[in-house]
């Protein structure tokens, strides 16, 4: 059964109640407290071999753990504040664990965050991370919302890490930083939560991840001339057309995925701007029920299977 | 590096506010979303071969993962509200996950806790599970804040489970069912927290948790002839010295374990007994800074050494 598949059966069996704004499903729960206030809930977990390589710096690994859960507050529009961390160690390594939290609660730190508690078990190594923030419950970004006509943009640029991951230790030593220590667009995901029809953060490829974010029967087109690339992606994969697949299904960039109606565009634009983030419009939405990928030269590409799954891509 | 050690070592470098009322340490952390509220999170992994076994059925596993969580929100006065599971599984099996929901969500409903996200992961089992509950934050009941004189007392009864373990598949199934599908004292926890000088559940073992209840420098007596046991358990250990290693160091009992001071001990135990909870009084805090248990022949016992750490006991 596919990860979504098992998702949805989930949330199937699920109950809820009128103090959950937004359950299973979204990049993070919405939860009110009590009417007015809404804190925000997600967890993320980390797997060796899966999301982590065992020669990879334990503080690499920590920095990773904070910034995949920090990206998904951030798709909500949220301000985080907490987090519970739970680690299933092989052995009791205080140096590794060390290593750990110079990366985890650097990145933490960084944004505020305060670790309040956790769980310590003896296991096969799991890195289990929650992370509460709050949000003005009129702010809350939503997956899955976006409107006919809407511009598509993306902060910062796509591509760098999933092209990390080809090169292996041989890739530039920023392409490298993108996939070992990316940062979560935080501050960005506030500015854009009020003005956005839906976000999402782009973890698993901007195709999958864009799959989530339009609505039932929208479809999208997308302008691969437009989607920005670092300066090392393309120093690296100077042909277009190699970029473009790592670009498109790459994952692994934490950059945000916005939908946009087109009289927001300035204020959108222009509060990234002010917090030094790069926002490129790579498309639009529309009522065609598929998503397209249209060269600079008008023509179509053949679309490679979007995105991933933790079950069936193995 | 033993498990607290590592815990400690954590604690040392986690940042705090003022807006983070109980911190690492305790059964869960009570976070203020804002003045006069408090939010309480915890979070708890099970791990194949640590905490089940591979031939345990799926529900018996999604029950203990709700019931240990639970049992950390009941120790903190809380009342459960909301609940992410981050599962990590070799495979897509949905008829393990069917059947772990049909045990996780039977015990979360019954408590009134929703379901709200999570995480799904492939990789080597393991289960994550948090919640998130709320109290008056004038009611938390903390570790560590025994005051000399208090009463000890314990809900339910001790041993059961530890009585299961060694028994194995041959125990009778009333033990099997103490270890595999433990009911926390959710509604007791709450009834007790304003009274409760502290309160902590008893999961690793009642010395074990009873060494966190207690303040520095404070010990305590208890009195072995008081220790209460479930009639299969006496049908198992007639011999009452045969069942005090189980009920003082087995572990996985999860009742609770209360200091009250001895004014208190007619509310609490009505409370209990409304609920129908039994409550028993099994010894008192004193100065004595160390723990003695007191046969009914007033001998002291020779203390087995308590509780269980996830990195030193292997």
């Amino acid at each position: 059964m596919s990860e979504f598949a098992l998702i949805e059966r989930i949330r199937a069996r699920a109950a809820s109640d009128d103090r959950v704004l937004v359950g299973i499903g979204d990049d993070a729960a919405v939860l009110a407290p009590e009417p007015g206030r809404a804190l925000v809930a997600t967890t993320d977990s980390l797997v060796l071999d899966r999301h982590f390589r065992s020669d990879w710096p334990a503080a690499d690994v920590g920095h990773l753990a904070a910034a995949v859960n920090l990206s998904d507050l951030a798709a909500m529009g949220a301000r985080p504040r907490w987090a519970l961390l739970a680690l299933t160690l092989p052995t009791g390594d205080a140096v590794w664990v060390d290593g750990f939290l110079d990366g985890f609660l650097g990145l933490c730190t960084r944004f505020n965050t305060c670790l309040v508690g956790g769980n310590l078990s003896a296991g096969p190594l799991n890195i289990g991370v929650q992370l509460l923030g709050d949000v003005d419950p009129a702010c809350v970004a939503r997956r899955g919302r976006a409107r006919i006509g809407d511009l598509l943009a993306v902060t910062g640029s796509l591509g760098d890490a999933a092209a990390a991951l080809l090169g292996e230790d041989g890739a530039p030593a920023d392409l490298l930083a993108r996939l070992h220590r990316p940062v979560p667009r935080v501050e960005a995901g506030q500015a854009m939560a009020a003005m956005a029809t839906a976000m999402i953060d782009v973890s698993d490829g901007l195709l999958a991840d864009l799959g989530h974010l339009l609505g039932p029967g929208q479809g999208a087109r997308i302008e691969l001339g437009q989607l920005p690339a670092s300066g090392s992606l393309v120093k690296v994969f100077a042909d277009a057309s190699q970029r473009w697949p790592l670009q498109l299904s790459g994952g692994n960039d934490y950059e945000l995925l916005v939908s946009l109606q087109p009289s927001q565009w300035d204020a959108a634009h222009a509060r990234c701007a002010a917090l030094g983030v790069p926002l490129t419009v790579i498309g639009l939405v529309n009522s065609a029920g598929a998503i397209e990928c249209r060269q600079p030269d008008g023509h179509r590409l053949e679309l490679p299977r979007g995105g991933w799954d933790h079950f069936e891509s193995r």
